[in-house]
C-alpha cells in the first residue's frame, strides 16, 4: 500500500498528520502479508505437515498467499488464488497459480477460474492439508452454481432481491442454496485433507458464515433460508425445492480470523494514545445508514467533549450503507466525511475521516476522506447538499483536498472512522 | 475490604452482580498493600539501599506501609505513618510508629503528629532512602504551618475561601504559602538523604501537586498564587507577602504515581471484556457537578446505545461535586446514583453506579450506590426530586437496597462510574 503520508494533493496540517499518520500505522501493523507469515510460523502443527496445498481467494488473497509463501518456503506443494481483475500486481508467484475473478458481481470468469483452481489441488487425501486464505470478495470471486441453476437466472434473482431490499444475511441464504462452495459446501472438495482456513473478516461482528459466503463455515439459518424464499419466492422467481444440508458432507475444517476490524481500530487507539493523546473507543459494529451513524456519531463526540472538557480524538469501525441517489461518483466513506461535516455547528472545531480498508470506497478510485472545518469554509454547506442530492462526493472533496487515495491495499476489514473534537 | 458480594441488604441480580464483581476485582487487582509490595520488588536500587526509613500519610498510608514492610522487612530502619482518626486498624505495625490525625480537616493532633513522625526519622544523611508514602487525605492529616500564621486563622481563611467558591487549586495555592512541608518543601526536612515517594492518586489528571498537596511536587503555579490572593486577599484577610521559593532548599525527590483512578477504570472494563460483554471506556478525568455529569454520561449513553444498537457496559472515572441543599445524609456518588436513574426514560433499561474508591462518600457511611429501574418503581420520580431537595440521599436508596457499605478501603483514588444499558 501506498503511505498515505505521501500523498501531495491532501491536506496534512496540524491533528489531521496525527490521524493520517496512525492510519497508516494501522495497517503496517495489521498487514496481511506479515500476520498470514507469524500466524503460520507459530503453528508447529502447521509447519509439521507433509503436503501442504494453499488455495486463496478474496481482495487479500494475493497478499495473504506472499505470508503463506515466505512461511512454508517449497513446502507448499501446489495452489492458487483468485483475485480481483482490477488488481494489479505480479502475476507470478512462487508454487501457485493466479487467477482472475470478478467483484462485485459474479461472472463465467470467476466460475472458470474457481474450477480451475479446484482441479489444480485434487485428488486430495489424508496425507494432505489444505491451508485456505479466506477474505471478503470471495463470494463473487469464487463460485461453482448448482446444476440447477444457470450464471443469467442466478444474476437476475439477486438483482431483484437487492432491488427489493434484502440485506446481506438474506442474499447469503439464496447464494447457499444455489452453490456448491457456500455455507460450508467447500468442505465437499476438501474432504478427506485436513482442512485449516486464515481468515480476514470484513464483516460486523466477525460471523465466518457471511465472510466470502462462509466456504467452511456452518451453514446459514434454516429457519432463515425458508423465511428469505417465502419473502422473495414469487417477486423473484426463486422456484426451489430445497433441503437445507443436502449436499453437504459430514467434514472439519478449522477455521481461524487472523485480521478483523478490531484489529485497526486498537491499532490506531493504541497509537494515538502512545503519542499524548486523549481517546474514545466507540469500538467495531458500528453499521447503518451513513445519514444516521454520522448524526449519532457527531452527537455523541459532542457530548463527551463536554464531559471531558479538553481535546480528544475518537475511533471507530463497522459498516455503513449509502443510498444512491444520483449518478455522482463517491462511496459511502467519502459520503460520511461530507455528512459527518454538515453536522457540525459554526463554533465546533473538528476534523473526521472515514475510509475503506480495501482502499476502494464504492465506484470511486479512493480509499476515504478527511475533513475539517477548512472543508465547509471551501465548499458552504449549501453547496454540499446540492453535491449530495446527486451523490457526487468525490468532486467537492477534491475541492478541499480532503480525498485519500492509495488503490487497494490488498487488505479489507471494512470502514474505519477517525475524528478529532477540539473545540464545541 | 470487604467482598461487596457478600453484602446482605444489597440487590445482586442480573448484570448488577457483573458491575459488583467487576468493582470488585478492580479493588483486589489494585490494593495498595501488594502494589506498594511490588513496586519495591522490581526495584533492586531501592532493595540495596543502606538504610531505608518510611514515612507516610493520607487514607491509604497503612496499606502503603504493609506494603512496603512486606518488601523491606527489618531493612525499614525506623519510620512512621500519619492515619485519619476514624480508620479502624491495627495500630502496631512492625518498626514504624502509627500516628493519629484529622481529615478533612486540619487540627493540632495532625500538626503534633507530624512534628512526631519527622522528628521520629531525624537526623537524616546521605546514607539515608526515605520513602514517602503519599496518598489522598494527607493535605490535612500532614502539615506544619508556618510561624506566620495560627492554626486558628488558618481555618478562618481556608473556611472563608471554601464558602467564596475557592477551587482546590486556589486552596492549594493558599496552603502552599502556610505551609513548611508543602508545595515541595518536606524536601527541606529530608535532605540530604535519598528521597523516593510512592504515590496513590486522588487527583483527576495525576498531577501530584494536587495529591496531599504535593509535599515533594515543584510548588504550584507563581501566576496562581498571586492572583489567588489578590482574589481572596481582601474578603479574607490574607495579609501576606510572599516570596515565591522563599523557604524552598535546592534537593531533588524521585515522585512515582503507582495507582491511579485510569487503573481502576482499566481494570472493570478488561473484567467486563473478559467475559465477552461490549464496553465504552468514558476514560479518567471526568469532573463538574453531579447535575451536569450524570446528565452528560446519561446521553452518551443513550445515544451509544442507538449507535451499536445492542446493551452493553460503559465505565468512566473522575471526581464531582455536589451542592449541599439541606441536611439530609448522602455524598456526591450516592447523589449521582439518584440523579442518573432521574434522567431515565419510561422505557429505558439502565443500571447504574458511582462509589467512592476509599469507602466513605461524604458524610454518610457508604461506599456508594447501584440503581436501576427497580429503584424507580420503589420510590418514584417524584419522593427522589423531594428527597433531593434536602440533599438526601441515604435514606431512599436504603429503601432500594441499592446502598454499597465496604468501610474504609485502603485505598483512594477517587470516584467510579459503571453503568449497564439493556433497552432504549
Amino acid at each position: 500500500m501506498k503511505n498515505i503520508l505521501e500523498q501531495q494533493d491532501l491536506r496534512k496540517d496540524g491533528m489531521r498528520k496525527e490521524i493520517l499518520e496512525a492510519v497508516n500505522h494501522a495497517f503496517l501493523e495489521n498487514d496481511p502479508v506479515l500476520k498470514v507469515k507469524s500466524y503460520i510460523e507459530k503453528r508447529s502443527d502447521i509447519l509439521k505437515s507433509k503436503r501442504i496445498k494453499v488455495i486463496g481467494f478474496g481482495k487479500a488473497a494475493y497478499e495473504m498467499y506472499l505470508g503463506a509463501q515466505q512461511a512454508l518456503g517449497n513446502r507448499i506443494v501446489n495452489g492458487g488464488i483468485i483475485i480481483p481483475d482490477d488488481l494489479v500486481v505480479d502475476r507470478k508467484i512462487i508454487n501457485a497459480e493466479v487467477f482472475i475473478g470478478t467483484h462485485p458481481f459474479l461472472s463465467d470468469k470467476s466460475i472458470e477460474s474457481t474450477e480451475k483452481l479446484i482441479s489444480k489441488i485434487s485428488p486430495l487425501s489424508r496425507e494432505d492439508t489444505v491451508l485456505v486464505l479466506i477474505s471478503g470478495g470471495g463470494s463473487s470471486l469464487f463460485e461453482l452454481l448448482n446444476d440447477e441453476i444457470t450464471l443469467d437466472r442466478y444474476r437476475k434473482i439477486t438483482k431483484c432481491m437487492m432491488d427489493n431490499g434484502a440485506d446481506i444475511q438474506e442474499l447469503n441464504a439464496v447464494r447457499y442454496l444455489f452453490s456448491k462452495v457456500k455455507g460450508g459446501k467447500l468442505k465437499n472438495f476438501l474432504c478427506p485433507a485436513r482442512i485449516i482456513s486464515l481468515i480476514i473478516s470484513d464483516v460486523p461482528g466477525d460471523d465466518i458464515r457471511f465472510i466470502a459466503s462462509g466456504p467452511l463455515s456452518d451453514p446459514p439459518d434454516e429457519r432463515l433460508i425458508s423465511k428469505t424464499v417465502k419473502k422473495f419466492g414469487k417477486k423473484c422467481s426463486i422456484d426451489f425445492n430445497f433441503e437445507y444440508k443436502k449436499d453437504l458432507k459430514n467434514c472439519d475444517a478449522e477455521n481461524n480470523i487472523i485480521i478483523r476490524n478490531e484489529d485497526f481500530v486498537l491499532g490506531i487507539s493504541e497509537y494515538l494514545k502512545a503519542r499524548g493523546h486523549r481517546i474514545l473507543n466507540l469500538g467495531s459494529g458500528i453499521n447503518g445508514s451513513v445519514t444516521n451513524i454520522s448524526r449519532m456519531i457527531h452527537r455523541i463526540s459532542e457530548d463527551y467533549f463536554r464531559l471531558i472538557d479538553r481535546p480528544y480524538f475518537f475511533i471507530g469501525g463497522g459498516e455503513t450503507s449509502v443510498k444512491v441517489r444520483g449518478n455522482g461518483i463517491g462511496g459511502r466513506n467519502l459520503e460520511m466525511c461530507l455528512r459527518f461535516i454538515m453536522n457540525t455547528k459554526k463554533k465546533e472545531r473538528f476534523i473526521f475521516s472515514s475510509i475503506g480498508t480495501d482502499g476502494i470506497d464504492g465506484p470511486s478510485n479512493a480509499m476515504g476522506g478527511i475533513v475539517d472545518n477548512y472543508t465547509l469554509n471551501i465548499l458552504s454547506k449549501r453547496k454540499i447538499r446540492e453535491f449530495l442530492s446527486n451523490s457526487e462526493s468525490l468532486t467537492p472533496l477534491k475541492m478541499s483536498k480532503d480525498v485519500i487515495i492509495t488503490g487497494r491495499t490488498g487488505n479489507n476489514v471494512s470502514d474505519i472512522f477517525v475524528g478529532y473534537v477540539e473545540k464545541i
